[in-house]
C-alpha cells in the first residue's frame, strides 16, 4: 500500500499559480494576441525554466526557511543565465553553483565529512542536445565540483586529446582535483569548506559510531544504532537541478558531499551515468525531451539507475502515471532493491514538448514533477518569466513510512518560443 | 552497411564442436537415458559454462597465442571452481584473476600506464542471483582489483554497518587501496604490476605525444598523430567473463587498466554500473537469465551503457538477431555517440534458459555470443563437462572498417542439471 500525496489537487494549485504568475507577468497572456508578436519576436531564444532541489531527506521546520531560500537563489540564477541567452546546460550549472555554495546542503561547501574527517563530493552534469555527459567522484579541494563536470562535459565535445587520445568523461580523487586546476578551476583548502556545522556533525556521528561499535563488540547481537534520517547530519542532501531553454534544450545536474560518515574514495550517485543526473532532447524516437535529477541514498540510487529509468518512462502518456509507476516498481518495489528494508530517494522530473499557441507562435509545454519516498523533499521553480521563484517542501502523507511511500507533486507551465 | 562475420556457419560449427565434445565426455550423449539419472544426481548443483575474453582491440599474430592460452587457463579456473560447488559469481572472479595475472592483458599485472607512468585499475563484479554489484575505480597497488570489487560485493550482502551506515558499492583511489588491505586484500607494490612491456610502451607513447604536441602548437592545423589501436600499448584489452553455474545463476565481471596515457584518475566503463558487466538471473519478468562483459573504448561504452542495454535486449527471441540490432542500433548507431567517427567495443554474452531434457531431468540451454566494431576480439569458452576450453580470435570481416562494422559469433551448449 502505497501512501500519496494528493496528486490532482496540488498539480491544480500550481498550474492556477502558474496562470496566476503568467496573468501578472507582462508578456503573460499576450500569447494568442496577434498584436504582440514583435515583443515575441523580442524574446527569440532567451528564456526557459528551471527546477531545482535541495536534496530529498529530512527538512526541519527550523532548517525549512534556509532550503527554501537557497532553492529560490538557485532558480534565479539560472533564470538570470537563461534571460542573457545562455542555453540549458550552463543555466543548470548555475543553478547548482549556488546550491552547492550553501553551507545548508550538502554539497560542495558545507559537504558532510568523511570517515577520516575529510570532504569528498560528487557531481555530474548532462547536455539533452548533445547528450554529452561530465562528472567527477571522490573529489576534495574544490569549492564546486559541478564546475569540474561542466568542464569535462565541453572538453570533451572539443573532440580527440593530442595522440587521438579520447578525452576523459569521469575523472575521480587527487587526478579530478589536478585536472580541474589545470583547466583553470581555483583549489579551495578543505578547512574552508568546512563548515561549524559539518565539524560538529562529524564529532557527534563519530561518537554514535563508537558507541554502537563497543555496543556490537560487547553484545553482537545487539540492535544496530542508527544514524537516523531524522539527524543533523543532512545525509541524504544531495542537491539538483532540471532546466529547459527556449530552444527546448534541456539539461540536468545534481551534486552531493555523499553520505555521513562513508568510506573515502565512496562514490555515489551523483557521479554515475545514468543515476545521479539524465537529459535527453526530443528527437525521431522520443516526442517529449526529459531531464531527472536525483537525491537520497546514491547505493539505492545508482543499483537502480533510478534517473535514466524515469527519463525513460516520461515518454508514456501521463506524466504523472508515468513517473509514480516509475516510482513505484522501479524503486520501492526494483527487484535491485529486493534486500532493502526502507529505500530512500527522490527525484525531480521535466518534461516538454513544442506546441502551437497561435498562428506563428509556438510555445513549450513543460511538465514538472518531483515525488519521493524520503520525509521530505524541498524543491523551487521558476519560469523566466516570472519575477519570482516559488519554493515548497513537500512531505508524505502523514501516517505513511518513509522509505515504502511516496508523494508525487508537481504542475505544468507554458513557455513563449520564438516567432516561425 | 555493416559488415558482418557469417553467424550462421560459425554457430553451426560452434554447435557441432560443443555436440562433439558432448560426445566425446563421459556424460555428453546420456541426457535422454533414464538410465544415467543417478550419476546426473551425482552432478546436483555443481556445472555450469563460462565465456571469457581477453580484450576487443587488435591482436597480432605474434600475440595470439598468447592471448588465447590466457583465455584457456581462464576457463579452467572457473570450471575448477564450478566444479569444486561454487555459485557462478565466485567462477567468475576466479575467471578474472588469471585474466588480470596475465602479463599480456590490459588488467592487473602488466595495466597499461597512465599519462603520470602509474597504473590505476578499474573493475567491477554483479551477481545475477543477488544482483548486487560492487565496483572499484582508479585503484592503485592491488594485483587483483577484481578481488575487491568481488569482496565489496559480498561485504553488501551482510547488511548495513555500524550506526546504520549503507555499505559502499563502488570505491576510487586511495580510499579503495585502504578499504581493500583493511579487508585482507594484499597490497602489491606498483612497480611489480608494471611489465618491461608496459614500460616500454608506456616510454614509446609519451614520445609521441611530445611529437603530437609540438606539432600541434607549430602548424594548428596539423593533423593530430593518432595512437592507433595497432600499436603495442594494448589500448583496448580489457579483460571480463560471464558464468552461469548449473542452478541457473548467471554471473559477470570485467577488468581493465584503462586507455594507455589516460589522465590519472579516470575512470572507464569497468568500473561503471550498466556499462561493463551486467548479470541477471531469470525471473518472473525475464524468462532469461543474461549476463554480459563488455570491452573497448570506455567512454563509448559508458554513454551507451552497453551491458545493461545487450542484457535487456537478449530476452527477445532470437539472441542472434538481438544482439546483432543492439550492436548495431545502441553502440554504432546511438545517438548518444553521433559526434564519434569510430565507435569501439566489443560484449561477450550468455543467455540461459531452463530445458527439459528427459522425464526427471533437467537441463539448462545456453546461448553465448560475442560481437565487437574492433579489428579483433579474442573469447574463450568452456563447459564443466568439457575437457578443455576453445579459444577463437574473431576478426572483422575482410574489407570491412573498424568502428563501423561488427562481427558477431556464437554457439549453444546444453548444461545437464539436477534430477527433480
Amino acid at each position: 500500500m502505497i501512501g500519496l500525496s494528493s496528486y490532482a489537487g496540488v498539480m491544480e494549485s500550481l498550474v492556477n499559480s502558474a496562470e496566476d504568475q503568467q496573468r501578472s507577468s507582462p508578456l503573460g497572456n499576450s500569447w494568442s494576441k496577434k498584436e504582440d508578436l514583435n515583443r515575441n519576436q523580442g524574446l527569440k531564444g532567451v528564456g526557459g525554466f528551471v527546477l531545482v532541489h535541495a536534496g530529498a531527506g529530512y527538512h526541519s521546520e527550523s532548517k525549512a526557511k534556509e532550503y527554501k531560500h537557497v532553492c529560490k537563489r538557485a532558480c534565479q540564477r539560472a533564470v538570470d543565465r537563461l534571460k542573457a541567452g545562455a542555453l540549458a546546460v550552463e543555466a543548470v550549472a548555475a543553478a547548482l553553483v549556488e546550491l552547492e555554495d550553501s553551507p545548508f546542503t550538502n554539497a560542495g561547501l558545507g559537504s558532510n565529512l568523511n570517515l577520516s574527517g575529510e570532504i569528498e563530493c560528487d557531481a555530474s552534469i548532462m547536455d539533452g542536445k548533445s547528450l554529452q555527459f561530465g562528472a567527477v567522484g571522490a573529489i576534495s579541494g574544490i569549492k564546486n565540483p559541478v564546475l569540474v563536470a561542466n568542464c569535462l562535459l565541453s572538453e570533451a565535445q572539443k573532440g580527440k586529446l593530442s595522440a587521438g587520445r579520447i578525452p576523459p568523461c569521469f575523472l575521480v580523487g587527487r587526478g579530478a582535483n589536478e585536472w580541474a586546476i589545470s583547466h583553470g578551476i581555483p583549489p579551495c583548502p578543505s578547512e574552508k569548506m568546512t563548515t561549524k556545522f559539518s565539524l560538529s556533525a562529524y564529532k557527534r556521528n563519530k561518537r554514535k559510531m563508537e558507541v554502537a561499535e563497543k555496543m556490537n563488540t560487547g553484545h553482537n547481537q545487539t540492535k544496530k544504532i542508527r544514524l537516523s534520517a531524522e539527524n543533523d547530519s543532512g545525509c541524504l542532501d544531495t542537491v539538483g537541478a532540471v532546466v529547459v531553454d527556449l530552444e527546448g534544450n534541456v539539461a540536468a545536474a545534481v551534486s552531493s558531499g555523499g553520505l555521513a560518515m562513508k568510506h573515502p574514495g565512496r562514490v555515489g550517485q551523483a557521479a554515475h551515468y545514468g543515476c545521479g543526473c539524465w537529459a535527453q532532447n526530443a528527437c525521431n524516437m522520443n516526442p517529449y525531451a526529459t531531464a531527472v535529477s536525483t537525491s537520497g541514498c546514491g547505493e539505492h540510487l545508482i543499483r537502480t539507475m533510478l534517473a535514466r529509468d524515469c527519463s525513460a518512462a516520461m515518454q508514456s502518456e501521463d506524466a504523472h502515471q508515468a513517473l509514480l509507476e516509475a516510482m513505484q516498481n522501479k524503486f520501492i518495489s526494483s527487484p535491485f532493491l529486493a534486500s532493502e528494508d526502507c529505500v530512500l530517494g527522490g527525484v525531480i522530473v521535466l518534461r516538454c514538448c513544442r506546441c502551437v499557441e497561435a498562428q506563428n507562435i509556438q510555445g513549450i509545454l513543460v511538465e514538472f514533477l518531483w515525488s519521493h519516498t524520503t520525509e521530505s523533499m524541498c524543491v523551487g521553480y521558476m519560469s523566466a518569466q516570472d519575477s519570482k521563484a516559488k519554493t515548497h517542501i513537500s512531505r508524505l502523507p502523514p501516517g505513511t513510512v518513509p522509505g515504502q511511500s511516496l508523494a508525487i507533486e508537481g504542475g505544468v507551465c507554458r513557455l513563449m518560443s520564438v516567432a516561425e
